[in-house]
């Protein structure tokens, strides 16, 4: 049946994205009355469901990665695409979690009494229905789902080509899980056809769509914000920067860039460029560039580095404006803490950037002035995820600035709306 | 000067708007680090300047106002366009109103630890770059440039055609006032063009602008929401209502029903449509209708409305979907909540909905159920506006859901980025 999903071929893909969009309007208006306790139901259904079609899900999988194999998919995003039981697994446990997280919805901040009587405050709502649309990685179906269902959002999902079996497997077991509790089976539909076309219909239906949350490579989110009617939650590239300042304790500053460059490489949150204070960088360059040797990351350094470090190669322009996702760093040598927010100011992402310090004004300038979705003294910027900030989960990190800025997690697919309470109040 | 400036023909549109653009990107660096007091006294200088330039504005605003005349502007516009010395005052206190609200930049909430030792808050940091798009009325020139720098956020102005002597006149003020201060004069750039093409680019340069907010006629928002390339903060109608359910105090729901719509009928807030309690109707309706009668308001009613009250004019579909801003009321009996909050879920702009009763329950379901920007119990739609909340200004009501929903005040024109205070630690 999942099979079948997959490859129904839909002659008119605009009036089936319309009535996909109709559905998820409809289910959203359900949506944000539904309890907490139904929305975990249904998330605990949603496990249940999974884990009792393992065999089904892997065998869509398999078909996936026989058709991946055979368009020459490489391993890599052979990898992302294979959902092995370990992955079944960390599904299964990440809609647990999810269940047991706080609800956002209807939390009332700020109330207070006004001059006229009426006592005012803001609370928590869901944004209505989210379109998301993301890459190979099938895990992604229950990720989105099991979030945009918590926060009280009816969800249009819209996986990678590649992964449409998996998908549509997974689909499955998110209809029969619905089907069991009072929510509206429409709250979560992943899109039955692989045709581009309804990638262009979704993310232009402004009258059933609130939000757009692409997940993917750059290209893909550039040519959704581009085309998009409906706004959008980008999360572009993780161009990350360390500064180590003269002032900082060396140890400190060592294991902090080498734990932001090398815990993962193909994270956001690695750090793509270090800067150095020209007032430590001969004493703390030789001893990094050593450590990085050990670890196989190659350094492309400013003029200034090579000098120190003889055998770096050299940096260009180019280098600081890339995201490596890669053992590889670019290090520039810059004259204090000004040069460095400057040169962060041209070239960062916006994602995440670091001072290491021990000057508590210095710290405090780099906190006030960077202007990026987090900004660390004294940290790794690996810490920028939504796990490791408490969020319990996360379905993107924002490098837009309105609405919710770095990781996304259940409050950032909520809004709020004003509440009045008065006893007959009127306007003088 | 101002008068040349507001005639200056600039041949290269796009590259006069791109100039701009980059002067406010220049600008926003250097007014995201300004200290709160450097706004105040940027704000008060721009009070002293204006107050002291009154001859010259109201001679450029006359000569507005004489081409109105001339193009056959009606006279609601031209009272609009039209600077009286009481206008001149209003825009003078305004200023200083801005200057004493307090500054919500560098403000941080929720810091706290995380289990990594890590100390994570959020802190409140400008947008960047605001484009304001508004149409005749020449005083939102000064409103939207105080409550930006307030923010401290850069800002680009383009006024309307039929103003832009007067507004020539009050960006000179400006000038005047910014180059008295440490501020970058490029902070509040007015559009020196009348050239339509000035706002195409204005909206499409998401390298230079970070957000648009179009304050006027539905026609000019929903056109630039069309073409924006940059996220744009729409304050689209407001049709409101007030449900007055059987369990209301009677008199309360006079006095709201009769407030809400006769307190000004050209504003947002006001009601437009009157939904009653079948239960209720017979007794409530008929001294409702001498009210509004008395007070010259032309009913338009549902079927059952003119059951009781035979001189409405009977209300056809259309009605429940119009923004009257005039003393014209539409009103429908309606079974019980239920089918009130269907009608509102339909027929809402969602922007200010309001409910009269006394039952506990029913106030709590309204006010989780109804989605709209404002969500009132025993309340005028009226109050829903950023002074009678507190806001101390407003730069708008949103009726969208991201970002910001409802009156707009200073925290809608700021953003949040996470800040984290760490010892050295380390993703493990």
């Amino acid at each position: 049946m999942n099979a079948e999903t997959a490859v129904t071929v839909i002659d008119d893909v605009d009036a089936y994205m319309t009535e996909v969009g109709q559905a998820a309007r409809a289910a959203a208006a359900t949506l944000r009355r539904a309890t907490t306790r139904s929305k975990n139901e249904a998330l605990a259904a949603m496990a249940r469901q999974l884990d009792g079609a393992r065999s089904e899900v892997k065998a869509a999988n398999q078909r996936d990665l026989e058709r991946g194999r055979a368009n020459g998919l490489d391993d890599a995003m052979l990898d992302r695409l294979a959902l092995t039981d370990a992955r079944i697994d960390a599904m299964v446990d990440g809609l647990h979690q999810v269940a047991a997280l706080p609800d956002p919805v209807g939390e009332v901040d700020g109330l207070r009494s006004l001059p006229s009587g009426i006592q005012l405050g803001q609370m928590r709502v869901p944004l209505g229905v989210i379109g998301i649309i993301y890459e190979s990685r099938p895990n992604v179906t229950m990720e989105a789902a099991s979030l945009c269902l918590k926060s009280g959002n009816a969800c249009i999902l819209r996986g990678g080509s590649e992964a449409s079996e998996s998908n549509a497997a997974l689909a499955a077991c998110i209809t029969r899980a619905l089907e069991e509790t009072e929510l509206a089976v429409s709250a979560v539909q992943v899109v039955a056809t692989t045709d581009r076309a309804a990638v262009g219909r979704l993310i232009a239906m402004p009258e059933y769509v609130d939000v757009i949350i692409p997940r993917g490579g750059k290209s893909l989110i550039e040519r959704i914000s581009r085309e998009a009617r409906v706004p959008v939650i980008k999360h572009l590239d993780g161009i990350c920067h360390v500064y180590i300042d003269a002032s900082a304790d060396p140890d400190m500053a060592q294991s902090i860039a080498i734990n932001a460059k090398t815990h993962r490489y193909g994270v956001c949150n690695a750090m793509e460029t270090l800067l150095v204070d020209a007032a430590i960088a001969d004493s703390i360059l030789p001893r990094l560039a050593d450590a990085y040797r050990e670890l196989g990351v190659e350094m492309r350094g400013c003029e200034r580095c090579r000098v120190i470090v003889c055998d770096m190669l050299p940096a260009t322009e180019e280098d600081w404006g890339t995201e490596y996702l890669a053992p590889v760093l670019a290090i520039r040598v810059v004259d204090g803490i000004d040069a460095a927010m400057a040169h962060i100011d041209r070239y960062s992402s916006r994602h995440t950037d670091a001072i290491v310090t021990s000057d508590y004004l210095l710290a405090r300038r780099f906190v006030a002035e960077v202007d990026s979705a987090s900004v660390m003294v004294n940290a790794s910027t690996r810490f920028a995820d939504g796990f490791e900030y408490g969020l319990g989960a996360e379905i993107g990190i924002s490098t837009d600035r309105l609405h919710v800025r770095g990781p996304v997690g259940l409050e950032g697919l909520t809004t709020r709306k004003y509440v009045v309470f008065g006893e007959g109040q009127i306007r003088q």
